[in-house]
């Protein structure tokens, strides 16, 4: 019966050695099916029945209050810089635990966005239903159909990922973005802050992300190849600026959450407001250098960590030559958007935090002291 | 002339061995500078000529939006739950250097308060300027008299710390947090969201402030020897929720940029969300858990630290009985209100980072890769 289960679950991973592997690998997919049906490229339209019945609501909001916790946190720090950017709506962005503690500020006309791939978070649950108890319009953003979350919230949007097995949560994320993204659009153009060449450019490009994210993966080898120089590292940083800024929070709390290596996100420009005084050569510093988010500003952050002696990993567009002549190493994806770039640079750091993982034997898809869901306080 | 030099930077150090101790020591008289005159606690009043001759903007506002860096944007953090929690105005804080590139929203109806030590920070300095273009009235909080922001600002309120000679800002902390307390204090007599008899116990306990903060200073010695027992510790993490969630930030900056040690804050609660993964034996674990502060939940994350064996140092309130049994070191402050507890917590933060640094014979005063003032990108 042991070796049955295992079989099992060998079936399961459709021949990779780890679920968090494969559901790195399905993101493409994944990504496709959150969009498809609802983004009409042809028509250059969005439909998503959670928002088209409740348009009046979004359109309304004088913000949008969005609820969560851990990695869906950081989707939704993406929104928010997505949402400001494209559909002109102020965001604020509150952890689940401590928005349901605090006594917050929630009126009649904000719209609160809850986002939790299990639907059933804990934190999450209960800051929706303070919002509810306040009179907000809730809009819920889950993978689990029928779970908690999504019977609770006045509306939603499922993402389509498919089960996710691994604890750490990778595809996921990318979709609750590729969500999130579709409502900003539809929201920018209802109010008509995009223009319609604009809009439609958005959805261009949206629709080529599954194919760019695949053109990302084909540099697994050589992030493998990475992650063996520095998966002995103590201590890593995350960079990154405006929308890349989240997926630098979201790049460590991958490293940490496998491989137990004590990483840590900050905003590029932030560096020199402390955290460059722990910069020396024994510092792996992950740096998103995509060519459209302030390039040449990190470029600048890059030279003050490299005459500090710190080891430099570039996540960098396709063809890039500044950060190539100055970091160790470079990663290259596809070029986009900016707005969308966060689905693509976040590929090589799920890749590179699961390398480091296998390579120390950590249990992948089990990490020590972490569950799925977390469904207590 | 060397001689005479260092005889007068002796003397201009107080007999304090570094500035850094020199300055967390003035902070009760920091404190008193800041709200003398303007506190009129027997008239139950707050007179601040910059909110007086500006109260309708203040009253107009739809939100504040808070920009800043480094330390000052953790006293921002902490001013948005002084500012919801007393004065029910919505608060945004953001990084200055995120904000001032990344077309955010402003509208004319929005009050922008910028808080800088030195009033020369340059990216704090860019935000302002493009909160200016867009209509926006904007505040500044500064130490430094006369310096380009508090000129730059359409009004403004000095914290009164005195010179700040240390990199690594003490005094200038919480000089900040007791100006924005007064403007909140302030705005919610005058929405009428506090009770005349609230509000005179809000004075009244912050009058008490700089005696409770000599009362918090006397655990010097014992937090040396908390200090000794973990200074070759290779990482650090720090908790609080609330009020507290960010007093844990900026207590892990403070060990970040004199000591070099890789520290990290994070809500408590959003441990189990994946940092908890980080914790073993070799990780100290700093747990502001002060009786107002949620303290069942923080009693109860201090529990799942120590079932995986890290170390608890506990930043408790006088007579605490919960985290005692429970941590591994505890140090107390004494009682105030909830709003005030971050004017107490931060200081044994201060000093553990202090001790940690001279132990490990770092230049505390002047750690490597820093400025005090960061007058570029």
């Amino acid at each position: 019966i042991q070796e049955l289960q295992l079989n099992l679950e060998q079936i399961e991973k459709g021949g990779y050695d780890h679920f968090m592997l494969k559901e790195i690998y399905e993101q493409p997919d994944a990504i496709s099916d959150t969009y498809r049906g609802r983004m009409l490229v042809n028509e250059n339209l969005i439909r998503m029945a959670g928002i088209d019945d409740n348009i009046e609501k979004f359109l309304n909001a004088k913000r949008i209050i969005i609820v969560a916790c851990g990695t869906s946190w950081h989707a939704g720090l993406v929104a928010e810089y997505i949402f400001e950017d494209i559909a002109r709506i102020p965001v604020e962005v509150e952890y689940a635990s401590e928005f349901r503690y605090r006594n917050p500020i929630i009126n009649k006309d904000d719209v609160v966005i809850a986002i939790s791939q299990s639907g059933e978070t804990a934190d999450t649950m209960a800051a929706i239903n303070l919002a509810k108890e306040n009179g907000a319009f809730v809009f819920g953003v889950c993978n689990v159909v029928g779970s908690s979350i999504s019977r609770e919230t006045h509306a939603g949007a499922y993402t389509h990922a498919g089960p996710e097995i691994g604890v750490a949560s990778t595809k996921a994320f990318t979709t609750q973005i590729t969500v999130l993204t579709l409502i900003a659009l539809r929201l920018a153009k209802q109010k008509g802050v995009l223009s319609n060449s604009q809009f439609n450019e958005h959805l261009r490009e949206l629709e080529q992300i599954p194919e760019k994210v695949k053109k990302a993966l084909e540099s697994n080898e050589h992030i493998e190849v990475v992650a063996s120089k520095y998966k002995d590292a103590k201590n890593f940083l995350y960079l990154g600026r405006g929308f890349n800024f989240p997926v630098a929070l979201e790049g460590a709390l991958k490293l940490k959450e496998i491989s137990y290596i004590h990483a840590e996100g900050y905003p590029a420009a932030e560096m020199k407001h402390g955290p460059i005084a722990l910069i020396d050569s024994q510092m792996p510093v992950v740096v998103i250098a995509t060519r459209k988010g302030h390039y040449d500003k990190v470029v600048s952050n890059i030279e003050e960590i490299k005459s500090r002696e710190g080891k430099i990993i570039g996540i960098v567009t396709e063809g890039d030559v500044e950060v190539r002549k100055r970091a160790d190493y470079v990663i290259e994806v596809p070029e986009t958007l900016e707005s969308l770039t966060p689905l693509l640079t976040t590929i090589p750091l799920q890749l590179l935090s699961y390398h480091i993982a296998v390579m120390l034997d950590k249990n992948v898809d089990q990490p020590r002291n972490l569950a799925k869901s977390v469904t207590v306080e």
